[in-house]
């Protein structure tokens, strides 16, 4: 296993942080290394907001679902699917420009992960630590209004970045047989299953305290609700209209 | 700059590859790789089909839009959203699960692009060269349909993956002024004039052969049309509803 990949194995999210900032000069070392991944027809649709402001930083951590390392890490970023860029740069060509398809809603989104991901993983070959923050999509509107987001950009994702002042444990994840295929889907429940008990004993004596639960029961919050039931209105308000 | 970081920046499509396949096991240490990549709520909402059926691999070729490389490169592989494995799990555990949100398209669609840019990244650390393949949402139907996708289940985008056997140039990218705000969006049409002259200039000289074009010429055929018109329909009849 060479290097890269053993940094890539290592990954866990950081949630303390030390209160030594990021220059601007470190974040854009990250974010034209995160720039360098693939981008569908090299549209590059994504923007990220560096987020300086420590109201905001305060408010965003509360409507994020009250994540506090927000507001207190060396950085946090707004990563942001932007259409409205690319579709207004051909707009100036001349082009009659068609918004709202559902697959401009793909493309942005994951260009901007694939980019996302690089920028993770610049951070932490500098010894960096990050953490995604799925939870700005508890609260998409009031985001994007508080750093005046226009149309057709929204926020999929926040990261917050800093040096480690803790050092959590590696989460399993499911066996690579469930994940890897060969020609055809198959079915993977014993996997699964199995899964279930590497959870249950990873929970049992993890660092941050033990906890009876499993993989499948964790899952159930995320699945016996609406989950985020606004996301379908804000992004059509916002010009995704998912057609 | 470190040497994660340089490898980060030196990526490019590679699309034309050596005949020499890549093992299971190579794989398997790639896969591990992107799984280690965060996860949204720990869900790891993805599943990845090695089509390793030589007529399997020329039918996606052509169905991707001719791009022979799917046929004779190291590998392809297929990278699907998955919320079958998860909601299934969840289903055993007694939870009366609610499918088609928004939501869970977008959980699903970065979940599986956080893990292929980690696959990518560990291919090019181990001396391979790698094309995503988003043509695979040209016929997403007929491409699942090949490989038994079940419901729930949803081919984001390919991957090439290989020894490479040409050596193109890397691709500028809009200046990291234009992609990192600072507090709030900012118009960032004159980066985006000053990046077309960067295009221009590298598409008059690059390797592959001169063209007239820059970047907002290049972007018209993307937007002057309804992009994947089918997606919408595709993905409700497969159990992503968007609602």
């Amino acid at each position: 296993m060479n290097s890269t990949i053993e940094l890539l194995k290592s990954h866990r999210s950081i949630r303390k942080f030390t209160d030594q900032p990021l220059s601007r000069e470190r974040l854009e070392t990250l974010i034209e290394a995160g720039q360098a991944a693939a981008t569908s027809s090299h549209v590059q649709a994504y923007t990220v907001i560096h987020v300086k402001n420590p109201t905001n930083r305060e408010t965003i951590a509360e409507l994020a679902g009250g994540q506090s390392y927000v507001a207190t890490g060396g950085a946090f970023l707004l990563f942001c699917a932007d259409m409205k860029r690319p579709t207004e740069a051909a707009e100036r060509t001349g082009a009659r420009v068609v918004r709202g398809m559902t697959e401009q809603l793909l493309v942005a989104s994951v260009d901007t992960a694939l980019m996302a991901q690089n920028v993770a993983i610049a951070a932490e070959s500098e010894g960096l630590g990050i953490c995604y923050i799925g939870g700005v999509r508890n609260n998409p509107q009031q985001i994007s209004d508080l750093l005046g987001l226009p149309d057709h950009v929204f926020p999929v994702f926040g990261m917050c970045l800093g040096y480690p002042a803790h050092d959590p444990d590696v989460k399993p994840r499911l066996p690579v047989a469930a994940i890897l295929k060969e020609d055809t889907y198959s079915d993977d429940r014993e996997l699964v299953e199995d899964f279930d008990e590497t959870m249950r004993a990873y929970y049992q004596s993890r660092k941050g305290g033990p906890k009876d639960t499993n993989w499948s029961q964790n899952l159930t919050p995320l699945f016996d609700t609406k989950l985020r039931p606004h996301m379908r209105e804000f992004l059509v308000k916002r010009g995704f209209e998912m057609k």
